[in-house]
């Protein structure tokens, strides 16, 4: 594969092809529609990218930076409750799917049920988010037990496991009934009795 | 349409057809694909089927119809107390689940994330399935509040709304790491607390 002659060009392939993948799915989307996005010649694409695989790769590596830039702060906020951050946190989740009129899904959530039969990479890139994902929320649920805000038993890791798939099966229901419903419910009916 | 001539072929269209886009996805799966599994030409597909989504809606249908036969007797099982039985429900789904090798997913969660945004008719359904399910967990509940083994305080409707949610992130994160312990978690770190 031939060195990048123009990084303007990949992170536009990047972002214009990752709002088509988000939007219609992995599968739905074809190479021809991202360069077509993008504004280049089909055949550009490779020059950029080793395969469609390796495209989705990056363009799931960008979504968890902006989400984790965008929200992790929340988790790390000295003066707030570690177990009130949490809240937050999932809140400003929740404002993120609202502004996407919960059409789109958490694109972690999508590319888990459809791309990982397919695709080892994704499916390897997707193991090593969730870790990340999980450790930032066990960090922040320590730190609540170390205050004693939570109850000591509780195993860090294993409750932040929880809490993400508790919160992908919400964006997969709101997706589904294009309503903020379901994340009402997550704060009122599933937060309290998981953080305690 | 003319009227589907033979019964059997249409069930193997959505027998085969439906396996394959449970393990590889709606899009994924071409119309010639289904046929070619089915032993039919690729033709005669829109004799029994109107289109590719309309046959989505009937793959789900038959996938939410033997869920429902095969695991549903279990929240009716009149001996047992409510609460171990949504137990041995979602243990039921997880065994499911452990003999697909965590591989493929539910598919309705699967066509929650991968299909909703392009088809109307696929979502209704899933609307529907959903509002099915949901009601055949808050009768079980309702019971278990007749009981007292729950909460009244508790919406039936609510909580039911969300241990499938809950459950749906579940199947997604086994999928993911190919493994049985997010549905240990589920049981272990999350119906307990719940089901309080």
């Amino acid at each position: 594969m031939p060195r990048p002659a123009n990084p303007e060009t990949r992170s536009k392939l990047l972002e214009k092809g990752g709002d088509l993948v988000s939007s219609h799915g992995f599968n739905a989307t074809g190479v021809q529609e991202i360069t077509d996005a993008a504004g280049v010649p089909k055949g550009s694409f490779y020059n950029y990218f080793e395969s469609k695989e390796a495209f989705a790769v990056e363009v799931l590596a960008g979504y968890w930076s902006s989400v984790a830039e965008l929200y992790g702060p929340l988790l790390r906020e000295k003066e707030t409750p570690p177990i009130h951050r949490i809240v937050n946190y999932f809140r400003g989740l929740a404002d993120f799917h609202k502004r996407r009129r919960y059409a789109v899904g958490c694109l972690i959530g999508n590319m888990a049920l459809e791309v990982t039969p397919s695709s080892t990479e994704v499916r390897a890139k997707l193991i090593s988010i969730y870790r990340e994902w999980s450790e930032a929320l066990a960090d922040c649920l320590r730190e609540a037990q170390a205050r004693k805000e939570l109850a000591a038993a509780k195993d860090p890791k294993q409750l932040a496991a929880v809490l993400i798939d508790t919160f992908e099966g919400t964006v997969m229901r709101a997706k589904v009934e294009r309503s903020g419903k379901p994340f009402d419910n997550f704060e009122k009916s599933v937060l309290p009795y998981l953080l305690t």
